[in-house]
């Protein structure tokens, strides 16, 4: 393959310059990391099953008018998609209590929320990804209030859906957390949804079981992350139903 | 005086019942705490100069329309106001950066912030008073969205007030907190401002020297908080101009 030219490397994922301008290639690395990357290990397949679960749910996505930033896959770790200028902004839905919310509100994990939670990060390593307000976003120009607005509606839409997708597959939507960037067409501004959703970026828990198919698995020391990720990925349809992913994930095609 | 029955004792305040329904008697203690109550201390004086200081600012907040509990001071150290249901949040407006936000965002004590941040704490002291947001306030019915509306509005007009009201005897109002209540006349509800106003709510740096006059003083073992809650009272006309707080503030009147 040609040489491209690395645009950015990042924990999970390196991206390179795309082969048309507003282009780019998301690489999926096998890396995991966790705990703002104090804890880190290599998953064999990892990449390849992220990959493939982001560009199924983005590809359903946009087929139900969610604009994101998937445009094809190339093979087994790369994906094609449209550059945008990344909103520094980890936004969390959260329909059941787990994890940083738990803690800070002193709610019982597994505790369902009397409704749909948002909450923004601020992204930077450095600081630890804090939690934001819409005040701090929108005082520190990250963003501005229509752009929050957009980033919401966008982010009810997702988890409307994931909800319902997941649910279909004995799956539970605990929580999740999209990126959102900014494109443009002319002089018309647009918000859509960029960076991956899949187990790295979820917590699913299994509906009847409560096990969990998520990166807490890897937080956690909950046992096999690859053999989690796994099953996410035969629940939707995109490894057979045989596929056991010991000798790494098949995919259907 | 007859015994009056104690309706809660917090760090540094007691609630007593009131001599009318509705009513209740705010006594200020000379306690100073910091870092949710790990630190802690007795300095002389300091109920007797927020009880009067507060006295001064709510008074001044009732003669420009913005509601609160204040009815009127008893004796030097206690208070006579409306009891109201207290909202569990702590209130925080920011002009200045300073404090948890520094902290939490990397950006420099002293840097001004490019317009009045609002920020809310829950108020539970087991948690450590967490950051929320609008989202959890309503998820988990703290508040509706109405009521933190007509916070807001209350906030940003105390916020105004003060600035003003510190601006004028050469003191830059970095930040304050606020809490809020609810009162009914009848069916209708109102919210107003309740607790306190003082150096322990606010941060007020002298606009020449920068020197801290407030309760960072105390966090920060800076000098005596004494001294320089006396030198806040002093500037806004309340201690006349030769108490030197030395032997216990001297009151007006
Ligand atoms: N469509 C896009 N256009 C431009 N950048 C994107 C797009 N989608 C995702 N990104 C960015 O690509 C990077 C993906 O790398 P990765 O997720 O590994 O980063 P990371 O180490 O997690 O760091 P970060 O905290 O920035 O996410 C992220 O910085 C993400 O914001
Ligand atoms: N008008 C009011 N009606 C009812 N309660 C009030 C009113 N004004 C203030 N309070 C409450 O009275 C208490 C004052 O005590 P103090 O400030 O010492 O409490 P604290 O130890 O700081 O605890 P907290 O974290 O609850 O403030 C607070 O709980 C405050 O919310
Ligand atoms: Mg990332
Ligand atoms: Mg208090």
């Amino acid at each position: 393959m040609a040489r491209r030219r690395m645009v950015y490397e990042g924990k999970a994922k390196i991206l390179y310059e795309g082969p048309e301008p507003g282009t780019l290639i998301q690489y999926f690395k096998d890396d995991a990391t966790a705990f703002n990357a104090q804890k880190h290990d290599v998953i064999d397949g990892k990449g390849v099953l992220n990959n493939r679960i982001s560009e199924h749910i983005m590809t359903a996505l946009t087929s139900i008018g969610v604009p994101n930033h998937f445009i094809r896959r190339i093979n087994m770790r790369e994906q094609l998609i449209r550059a945008c200028e990344i909103i520094p902004l980890e936004v969390v839905v959260r329909n059941v209590a787990a994890g940083s919310l738990s803690k800070r509100l002193g709610i019982e994990e597994g505790t369902p929320l009397p409704r749909p939670i948002i909450e923004f990060y601020y992204k930077d390593d450095a600081l630890g990804d804090p939690m934001v307000t819409e005040e701090h976003i929108v005082a520190f120009n990250w963003a501005s209030q229509q752009d929050i607005d957009d980033i919401i509606s966008l982010a009810l839409r997702v988890n409307d859906f994931l909800s319902g997708l997941f649910t279909g597959v004995g799956i539970r939507l605990v929580d999740f957390k999209i990126e959102c960037g900014r494109i443009w067409d002319g002089d018309y501004q647009r918000i859509i949804v960029a960076d991956e959703i899949s187990p790295d970026s979820c917590r699913l828990w299994d509906i009847k079981t409560g096990q969990k198919l998520d990166k807490d698995v890897f937080r956690r020391d909950l046992g096999s992350l690859a053999d989690a990720y796994t099953e996410v990925a035969r629940r939707l349809g995109i490894l057979p139903e045989g596929g056991n992913g010991k000798r790494g994930p098949k995919l259907v095609h």
